[in-house]
């Protein structure tokens, strides 16, 4: 459980994670000008209060420390001024310490033999303690309380305000006159090296040579002026007196650095490289070395992306999407397994209330935001965060029923983005769209389960119902049996003739569909090249997904090697937004209108790490936090394959080749399975096993 | 009107307000302890687009000043950095400026020879722009676009985030050992000069000589350390290097200093007086000396009272409450005449959505606010200010809505403070409460009447009809023809015994009584002395308006000259939270169970200002902005008055005795009604006239 024993800084849930995320949104930048999100962005509450009660077997002393104005009640009377220790005597104690700021979150550090501040503390943000004439309190306040939100600030010293990613010196590897080039797509800091003389120096950013070599429409650049000794960011106006080397302020994602100047003259240019350290705690190896190095390459593209929160990519947006955030979480689920990562992203993205758009403004973007609080469920066991964000997920159901047609279907109003995906075939967006109402009806689903899960049975049962309710209709709207398919979507009470992988293989993964309708669905859109080809690796992830769940690892991994491998031959050191495998040339740099406008960085482009880890080596939670799990290993056409999949114990081994499966798993009850459920065999703990095939 | 038609920094509506607000509200101790208020307390929004369209007959050069990092679109194309200045062609534009900044409002100043920031400009907390794959942007985005708000910070150099108010030297008029008296109640920040030695300082503050020198009960204190040239203020725990004077870094309420030093020495005790300067532009003089002097000392309530925001007292709770509040605006319609003000504490009073609780937590309270929006109108006009708050009042209306039983009516839920007065008699705050209804059924109509000023003619029906609903309940329900009075509330559908002269004076004011039960309630009930006495001047203000209403100036002049001149007699300097003539000595310091618990400053206390200024120089809006007006003077006894309430216009001059009325005005269509209205007279604009009685 999430529940921690020491010290660590505790503040309102969410608070803290909206008020980094706003740092993290709103450093975009687009040639030269800032360039933020176009969504609401919240704050934190400014005034926030934290109790707890106590009770002690002896005197005990408490370092205190807040990042902001605070006081302290002990037992309903407060201590003069701001005392960063105080004694509490034995007994029971009730303690109250409000805290102000309104620059960064209110932050909160108590430190005693037995009292210190963790996740049990009570926060809220109106005690509504008024009193009466006479001074007695109401008793009618009905003040909520919610536990506590923290991270890892588990020393005094380490005050949440001031955390930053860290840094690293790395060089480029060559250099073409003034284009350098750092060997692979990198994120961080220009660093100017030897500047000497006065006037200006422009540094163009490229994920791509052609991009950073293109003055005029380079998607990031800097502009500086040297002037007696001062050099002047002339995006920011900010001044530094010059130095052996000159860091830029915003941190940039590129390959290639493309350097002019005029007037002056500079020695060599160098970066900090700016990460989260992010140790890997998934592996995968086999006989194929392409499928060995598109691994790695959705490996770094993780830890690229993977920074204060899951961004979609690092050179555009710079952003926390919802739909591409949950692809990061499953990701990482099976690399990193960085459980506050995803809750700090899942706080960001609910933001507060009043909800005034989808989250991100996209309606497909907020059920994958309710989709993914369960998902973080099952992968990690954690339900003190449930108890802490369902408040928030009534808080969404309650916008999208309010924004459901008459059959009780979401349909894109004014101010919704339905997206979909970047297809490459106009797709109509009016009325009833199948793929929307079935992550609608996932979504019914999983704040059913979440407020079962903390204690709220009758919403639960309520919610399960409106699920149920829909789940019956989907078949009956959108099932058409001429195209033995569900169609795209329905307007004014009619079926379109438009038929879509997406609701189709959504169907598949949720099991929304029967036995012979998967056979048939898998025939006769999903292995069907009459319909559309997905061409971004983000609904990529979901068609190679329902393959695998229909045991066709053989033709996911052809597909792997020939998309992700397609990359990796186009030159690929990152994942890309999209790959239309026909696009060749500085064509394949292009999106939204603009030469290098799409991420060579993506996030989304990741996927493999998750389809192997999950439908290769074939481990899965199947009870919350990995109690319970199952392996189902499958070689898809490999010779052989190992690697390893973080639980919340450990990690699970997993080695195969066509001969014997070796499974060695630090805890869970764990079963392995082979020939299709045939032989199931129970995993020992803390002890390989080796079986023959 | 309000627009503006110089270059002005704008912001967000509300944004500032709330921002300045935290401020303000976040500044109250007690006993040296942080005392925030127990509501939520809102933010602004950190990235706000302003936007305006223009159309040049020339090339302009325009000036750009924000509050935060920003960008600028212009005509759809950001330009690089963030520019000071940019150059417009002829012809039309569309200007976007994007401003974020976390810790103070994003507010922005734009100067061209015709294009200046003003009202006119959109603002929006979410454009909602997004585009699809080829860079199209989405032309179903419904951004909601709010007309900027602004204030006087009319100067590029005025940023918003670092207003002040003023402050001045004011030295103390006698000194008795170590206690300092400034001779009158006052406000600002201690200044010790001369200190010597190494050692402590306490000081403890007092609104009474009794409190400044009871240092284990006054309400507020500071301790100093001085400890080799610096001074640290223990409280705080900020450190000042010594020097010929040491300014306290908080402001207090008080008249008497006493300061106790242990270890070192001072030569003496001053004080920075801080103030908002507010021009007095109604006066009141007349024949009655004790009289004068009570508008003399009221006036001095508001100036005290007056500060960023209209608050409750000085000394406590240095807060912003709605019921204090409205009491002040109108005081403030008959002195200052400060607009700016009144809007600045309604946005504040609101806050943001989501409503968790009624304003400051009180029903009645919410009420208030309502109708104050309406009085605000009336007296100023400002049409566009409603434009911005009409929104706001919608949400709140659904949230009261959202609270009502069965019948319609609200009752006190959890959570809810149901307040009324500080009254001296316990008062069942249970069930339907006439005088909650009554403050509900006028929030109705004022909502009403907002929404079809502002377009909104479907929804003013609505509301309208919800008045008429609860008003042709009330009588049903309350009147009781045993007592000749609406009684105090109704549990379980039965009729309480007790009469409170509460609903009984405000259905009187609100015009609910028919003209009989007008009379009779008068004296059934307001002039009936078995029903409970009020002691607040708070409820004072609406017991003598409604006396006043009925003609009876001679009754309430004598009530003005006890009850305010009572508190004249017991060495008031400013105007009380509460004032029992019964009280003498320390007991009339006391409240909420601690000995000096009662302020003795407070707003509410002012409420001759406005019944002199209203009901005996007789000056009132008829037609809103007081585009018609009328003067129905009454002496109530006195031999002569005369004096001047501020309009939009400039002000109206009335002197009257028993021979002759003189009115002068500056605008507007006034009349002057004389003789119970058997004649009316139309005041010319700009002319002296004197009718002879």
């Amino acid at each position: 459980m999430a529940t921690t024993y020491k010290a660590t800084w505790i503040w309102y849930p969410g608070d803290y994670e909206i008020w980094l995320g706003n740092k993290m949104n709103n450093r975009r930048t687009d040639r030269g000008a800032y360039f933020p999100p176009f969504w609401k962005q919240d704050s934190h509450y400014v005034t926030v209060e934290f109790s707890k009660a106590v009770d002690l077997t002896e005197d005990e002393e408490l370092k205190i420390e807040a990042e902001g104005s605070y006081n302290i009640k002990i037992d309903g009377k407060m201590l003069f001024g701001m005392p960063k220790k105080i004694t509490l005597a034995a007994g029971k104690h009730r303690i109250n310490i409000k805290v102000h700021n309104q620059c960064t979150p209110p932050a909160l550090y108590v430190d005693g033999k037995t009292v210190k501040t963790d996740s049990t503390w009570n926060v809220t943000f109106e005690d509504k303690e008024w009193i009466d004439e006479s001074g007695k309190a109401s008793d009618t306040s009905s003040t909520v309380y919610m536990p506590a939100g923290f991270y890892n600030f588990d020393n005094i010293e380490q005050r949440p305000s001031q955390f930053k990613l860290e840094r690293e010196r790395h060089e480029a590897v060559a250099a073409d006159g003034n284009v350098y080039d750092f060997g692979k797509e990198t994120f961080g800091y220009a660093i100017l090296k030897g500047i000497k003389g006065n006037g200006t120096i422009n540094i163009y950013y490229g994920e791509s040579k052609e991009e950073a070599t293109d003055k005029y429409h380079c998607e990031t650049l800097d502009k500086l002026e040297v002037c007696n000794g001062v050099v002047t960011d002339l995006a920011t106006n900010q001044t530094t007196e010059l130095a052996d080397e000159y860091v830029l302020g915003n941190s940039k994602a590129f390959r290639f650095i493309c350097v002019e100047t005029e007037g002056c003259s500079l020695s060599g240019v160098s970066m900090d490289y700016e990460f989260m350290p992010e140790e890997e705690k998934g592996t995968f190896r086999c006989n194929d070395e392409e499928l060995n190095r598109i691994w790695e390459i959705g490996a770094y593209t993780m830890q690229l992306t993977t920074r204060e929160f899951f961004i979609d990519g690092i050179k555009r947006d710079r952003w926390v999407w919802s739909g591409d955030a949950t692809q990061s979480y499953l990701m990482n689920y099976y690399l990193f397994n960085d459980n506050d990562m995803v809750k700090r992203t899942t706080w960001l993205l609910a933001g507060k209330a009043p909800i005034t758009s989808h989250i991100n403004t996209i309606m497909d973007y907020t059920f994958f935001w309710f989709n993914s609080v369960y998902d973080y469920y099952l992968y990690s066991g954690d339900r003190h965060f449930l108890t802490q964000i369902y408040p928030t997920m009534k808080t969404y159901m309650d916008y999208v029923l309010g924004r459901t047609d008459e059959d009780g279907m979401v349909e894109g109003m004014d101010g919704d983005w339905v997206f979909v995906d970047w297809a490459d075939k106009p797709m109509d967006k009016h009325g009833q769209l199948a793929f929307e109402q079935i992550l609608f009806r996932k979504s019914l689903e999983a704040i059913a389960a979440v407020a079962k899960l903390t204690g709220n049975d009758e919403e639960g049962n309520a919610y399960q119902e409106k699920a149920d309710e829909l789940g019956n209709k989907l078949m009956q709207f959108f099932w058409n049996d001429d195209k033995q398919a569900l169609v795209h979507n329905r307007l004014n009470g009619k079926q379109s003739e438009d038929v879509f992988r997406y609701p189709n293989m959504f169907a598949i993964i949720f099991g929304y569909l029967d036995e012979k309708r998967q056979q048939t669905v898998k025939n006769s859109v999903i292995l069907n090249e009459d319909v559309l080809r997905i061409t971004t690796p983000y609904m990529r992830f979901y068609e190679l997904e329902a393959l695998c769940m229909l045991n066709e690892q053989d033709k996911v991994m052809k597909e792997i090697k020939d998309y992700w491998g397609g990359m990796l031959k186009e030159g690929a050191t990152s994942f890309w937004e999209k790959y239309n495998p026909d696009e060749h040339g500085t064509e394949k740099l292009a999106m939204y209108g603009r030469p290098y406008g799409k991420s060579l960085c993506h996030a989304w482009g990741a996927s493999p790490i998750y389809l192997l880890g999950k439908y290769y080596l074939g481990v899965k939670p199947t009870k919350p936090g990995y109690e319970e799990y199952t392996v189902e290993p499958a070689l898809g056409g490999l010779e052989w394959m190992e690697g390893t999949v973080p639980a919340p114990f450990g990690s699970i081994y997993v080695k195969m080749d066509s001969n014997s499966v070796t499974v060695k798993s630090d805890g869970g009850h764990g079963t392995l399975i082979l020939e299709n459920g045939k032989r199931n065999i129970e995993i020992p703990s803390g002890k390989e096993i080796t079986i023959k095939l």
